[in-house]
């Protein structure tokens, strides 16, 4: 098996974590400073390990085998959510880097091999997985341009302030890339709990969020008789109560719900709610129980205004409708097989969270693997993962790499 | 029956809404330029009168009627929540003024009558009833003083700003005030739609407040299995749901209760919720059972967070205590011959919301009237009431005056 260098790779992990260091965290939103700073540094680092690296016309950094024809694509994004942690997708990226030049180093002859690439803006400073979106053509660039952050700077106006754009967009190309894969910290306590080192992805869950708006007028809560009342706060408790029961008795093993932000207005304890928005979230790989769980939440909450006898109006969006990506069941069983080669047993496991990958996944042969987090914790400071566990993932992504290479060789 | 003026009352209430008119409602905090404008020119309009007036150190006006040795206290306040109305208490006072210059016009001699007084901070810029606590001796100078506003200014800086303070505080005087009376609009929909234009106040509401609030740990939404979550918001529904039946089943005819008031952290859909706040207010006139409603939120937010098993952690703080305060029946009564004395049958009932007099009602026999609110709007800018019911209530508070007066010169 082919051999990565887990001290290299470690090294290079804590330098990437230096651009934008907050305390213990790692504050690397896309297109700041810190992460041009950080773009910068990687195409550098791509250079010298032989890979013709460069940045894209959104600020995404691509680095391919020179002379390879055909490769796998690993990446995953250096961008960070607002203190966040210094693996989320740093690690994935650096484990590319660190494969690639692995290939690169053991081989002569360099028809097959590795590409590497950071999707820019996966955290959502301007959109969300805006550079895998863009990389599997499903934006173009004048899209991509108008996104605004939240200080109200359009993605346009970023590029042009730190000197990005112009060059072309890197693009997913099926005759070079065999597939794509993605490594990532899994930022939960599945594998942790299970005592499992690696985990080998089934699917990406589908996420949902469908925000719920129940409408009511102000009144003063001390003078108003209840019965008269048009409380949007007390039709939203019914709508939550509700909501959470019909949730627990449809739920598959790995579903999640999260009822996590609400808006109350006028907000005040002696005044009666005029307006109670929540926003519901919900997760599963299994595409037809999320779309029963968004009439659920329909129902329930057209069950708790039409309790209240015309009192209290609704309005429901469903704001975020993302399909489950399955991941290719012969990839992940060539990550088992690399996995026991290091005599580690893997644990096949869906990812709650969303990633680049599902999008690529849609495109082309995608797969991913985990690594445990201490703790389960990810987005925050406290993230982290033990350096023999972040050395033994690099190392069954080349093992893995390695089959999917002489695959395609052996079936070409 | 003594006569006041109808058409110089409602002058004069149209004179006080400039102060601080903001479109078709009233901004008047106390203390600010407008406040203070509107209570410069209150003295001025008691001095006309015929009533020596004055700022006392706190800035409630206090006007009374000279040579007098016996009076009805008649007040309320001037100053306005935020994009208030132009009635709330600024008609109670105005009753006095126009009850005072009634009782000073139709008699020589002046052995007893009335003192009217605008209570400062009545709506809470500062603290709430400062006025009123301070007149009953329940607010020494220097507490009041160290209070500070949202905008974090002192109560002593306010003071300084606009050049009060160093007068004496207006004080209760048991000797002198037979009574303490406040007209107030009702503030809620109950006497339009028992088509009754007066209401006699049986007693004010008791408040309570008791903030509860749930501790968890914000998570990813997608990557934690729901039985690991320490979910905040999760126990807060369960309470609430919960504890809203505990209501439901204990409330008298006139209990009130709210929900209106939110804090959850970090409030993102795809956080689990670290911290889930919520206050309870609920008010009624029997102290008994505000003590058994407090008792049943602790009860609900501990079984709510017992179903947690030990996941989420709870604290509960009684915010708020403000006892039922019960009106004089005597005077009621007083207040309802003096209806029927016009032909109009009055209708008993509650105060939901908090009033000055309540502190007053501690001290001395107080009573209070209403007048309808339309559509029960208040401390909005379509808070309004009829020109015919506004003089109706001045012209009944003359006449239970009339009463009282009379009483206490036949039992001295």
């Amino acid at each position: 098996m082919i051999s990565i260098d887990g001290d290299r790779l470690l090294a290079d992990l804590r330098k990437l974590s230096e651009f934008g260091r907050v305390e213990n965290g790692v504050h690397r939103l896309s297109l700041t400073d810190e992460d041009v700073a950080a773009r910068k540094w990687l195409v550098e680092r791509m250079t010298e390990a032989g890979l013709e690296a460069r940045i894209d016309g959104l600020g995404s950094v691509y680095g391919t085998t020179p002379g390879a024809k055909r490769t796998v694509l690993i990446g995953s994004h250096t961008d960070t959510v607002p203190k966040g942690g210094w693996l989320d997708g740093a690690m994935g990226v650096m484990y590319g880097l660190e494969v690639a030049r692995a290939f690169i180093e053991s081989r002569d002859t360099a028809d097959t091999g590795v590409d590497v690439i950071s999707f820019v803006d996966e955290e959502g400073h301007f959109h969300g997985t805006t550079g895998s979106l863009a990389f599997c053509g499903e934006f173009d660039l004048e899209t991509v341009k108008a996104f605004t952050n939240t200080d109200g700077v359009s993605y346009a106006q970023a590029l042009e302030r730190v000197g990005f754009g112009g060059t072309p967009l890197a693009l997913l190309d099926r005759g070079r890339h065999i597939a794509f894969m993605e490594a990532h910290i899994e930022q939960g306590p599945v594998l942790e709990q299970a005592r499992k080192r690696i985990g080998i992805v089934t699917g990406i869950a589908g996420m949902r969020r469908t925000a719920v708006t129940f409408g009511g007028q102000a009144d003063h809560a001390g003078t108003i008789p209840m019965a008269m009342r048009r409380d949007a706060a007390a039709a939203m408790i019914n709508f939550l109560h509700d909501v959470r029961g019909r949730f627990e008795a449809m739920a598959a093993d790995n579903t999640v719900w999260n009822f996590g932000y609400y808006r109350i207005e006028p907000g005040a304890p002696n005044q009666v709610a005029a307006k109670a928005e929540v926003t519901v979230e919900f997760r599963d790989l299994d595409k037809d129980l999320l779309d029963r769980m968004a009439d659920a939440v329909e129902a329930a909450a057209a069950d708790a205004a039409a309790a209240t006898n015309g009192k209290v109006s609704l309005e429901t969006e469903r704001v975020v409708v993302i399909h489950p990506a399955d991941m290719v069941p012969e990839i992940g069983r060539d990550i088992e097989a690399a996995s026991r080669a290091l005599d580690v047993e893997p644990l096949w496991m869906q990812s709650g969270a969303a990633h680049d990958a599902m999008h690529l996944a849609r495109r082309m042969p995608t797969a991913m693997l985990f690594v445990p987090s201490k703790g389960g914790r990810s987005h925050d400071p406290a993230e982290d993962t033990s350096e023999a566990d972040i050395v033994l993932g690099a190392q069954v992504l080349a093992g893995t790499v390695e089959r999917l290479l002489a695959r395609d060789a052996g079936s070409s």
